[in-house]
């Protein structure tokens, strides 16, 4: 059974130390914080190193963005036999360290996409990564140095894929760093508004805001380890809303951007990789009183429609939800025939 | 009982027609469209218009846009004695055209706020607008006129808030109309990635870019018709971009940006105007299988915990979704160890 060891405690370090140890792998852990490793040893994410411990086959790197580099390096020169990885969300700059410290071969970059709204070890889950992305950059390393840690995610259940390191990076700016900078630009674009204007802020603002709610502290470790593709990113965005707003006929400069924008969020998956605009949506006002979704769903089950997905959209001023339940276009007409049975208000299907 | 002629018999109109039918209202409606006008008709929206039908107290013009203004004024024209009101998203434009007909006193503009991802007649709804906000601009008409439109607003139960027209455009500016062009300009920048990079997307890039489905058409109207405000608003958001596109440290810029739009964020009403962030969320590994979601909520329930929102994040590779459920902070704990003894994998609370 492979060794591992785990350098820093924090939320991803600590859920993946949760859940190796939980499969039964040899795990220790560390962190600059010797409180931090003590939780960490604490809740099972891993035992504390002395002199007698082992070297370890497989070193973690589980650290700020902003450190990973250098801590990937001094991890390939403590244990000179281990395979090394990380989990930065930015690959290209720490591949760069590790080959420039002449210990390349032995560096595997990895990105579990777990994103959680809170940080710290104390929120360590082990199967945080379950179904999630696990990006795999080999870069330098054999064969047997990424099968090392493909093993670590389907130990942890989440979804391995390899992909270039400049590659990944690219893509996170597009589908990841760049979309918070602009969610974040559209939500202070609301600074000059009065309460009650925005007040009338409907589910598309908040939809594209829901994000902009992030802390900044690691996105600025981000933005500095990945700022070639999150600036190239930006000048793509920024270059569209020019075009819109010196537009002479803003009309019909709006109507392109859009069209181009419509034929990219086609290619985002949805629903197991199929776009969720195959689902057809049926909206519901929904009393704002315990049980009513629950009572809800159980109407649209007991019209044998599988709920695809639910959107709830909060009235600012009453007591009552819009409630959207997404189903598949063939199943729409006998939810709504059901749902209106069962005296629901039905708002728009 | 107000009488009332609907000019228009899209979705907008013939939903209003629907209600207020349904509400023992007296309403004709037409529509440059003949069939259309049918359609309305047939379904209830109104009755046809013909010589010895007695004018109308109030007539309500639903058509694009792009031709409000001039169908506001011809409406003003024909019917001397009647209030003439409109549900454009734009406000001002049609007030000014009102006011330069010399009939600005017998114009109240309104914007029920109720989007549809449909169009047209056949979609229309009696309770499209039940617990939406519903504006109304009373700019130069007397307090009849307005309590006119106000009434109309309160038999389709939705939320009348008086505005004043440019205020409104402002604001819409903001919390609509420029969000939907920064969520097509983020779509359109994920044109350079491959199909498996896009994959990569997660919750945040769907959030951001859901609105971006939208059709042209009526956004086109739109922008027209709000340029001045939508510009502007632009200009704000392409500085903010730009300064964290330009900054020396663009960690230190995007903290900055980060910063301010989590104050606005903050301001945006959740649940009945609650900040939705007073919600923690506890998330759920779901089996894609039918009626989980119901047997999710049927467990929540029973550890009497009123879920406050849902968001299902769908695995693209995978037969499970990560369901979180948003509950007051004092029930969360209850209802990790209600879903536990269920079985329930939690993600993370």
């Amino acid at each position: 059974m492979t060794s591992v060891h785990i350098v820093g405690a924090g939320l991803i370090g600590a859920s993946i130390g949760i859940g190796l140890s939980a499969e039964g792998w040899p795990v220790t852990i560390t962190d600059a914080d010797a409180d931090a490793a003590r939780l960490g040893a604490a809740i099972g994410a891993g035992a504390t190193r002395d002199a007698s411990t082992p070297a370890p086959d497989l070193v973690i790197v589980a650290v700020p963005p902003s450190v990973a580099p250098a801590a990937v390096v001094s991890a390939l020169q403590e244990w000179p036999d281990a395979v090394v990885t990380d989990v930065a969300s930015v690959k290209a700059p720490i591949a760069r360290a590790a080959h420039d410290s002449g210990h390349g071969a032995r560096y595997v970059g990895s990105h579990p996409m777990a994103g959680r709204e809170v940080s710290g070890g104390r929120a360590a889950q082990g199967d945080l990564f379950k179904a999630r992305p696990w990006v795999i950059c080999a870069g330098e390393a054999p064969a047997s140095a990424v099968a090392t840690v493909r093993a670590v995610a389907a130990a942890l259940q989440a979804d391995a894929i390899d992909m270039d390191a400049q590659a990944h990076d690219a893509a996170v700016a597009r589908v990841s760093h760049a979309p918070q900078v602009a969610a974040s630009a559209v939500a202070a674009a609301l600074g000059p508004l009065q309460a009650e204007d925005v007040a009338l802020a409907g589910q598309g603002l908040r939809d594209v805001t829901r994000i902009a709610a992030s802390l900044p502290a690691m996105w600025a470790d981000i933005a500095r380890l990945n700022s070639h593709a999150l600036i190239a990113t930006l000048d793509h965005i920024i270059g569209d809303l020019e075009d819109v707003r010196d537009a002479d006929d803003i009309g019909e400069a709006l109507t392109d951007l859009i069209e181009r924008g419509r034929m990219e969020v086609a290619r985002i998956p949805g629903k197991h990789g199929g776009p969720t605009r195959d689902w057809v949506p049926v909206t519901v006002i929904v009393p704002d009183t315990p049980g009513q979704l629950l009572r809800l769903l159980s109407d649209a089950a007991s019209a044998h429609v599988n709920v695809e997905d639910i959107t709830i959209e909060h009235s600012p001023r009453q007591p009552v939800g819009l409630t959207t339940l997404h189903v598949l276009p063939e199943s729409a007409p006998a939810l709504v025939d059901a749902l209106t049975a069962q005296n629901w208000e039905i708002a728009s299907s």
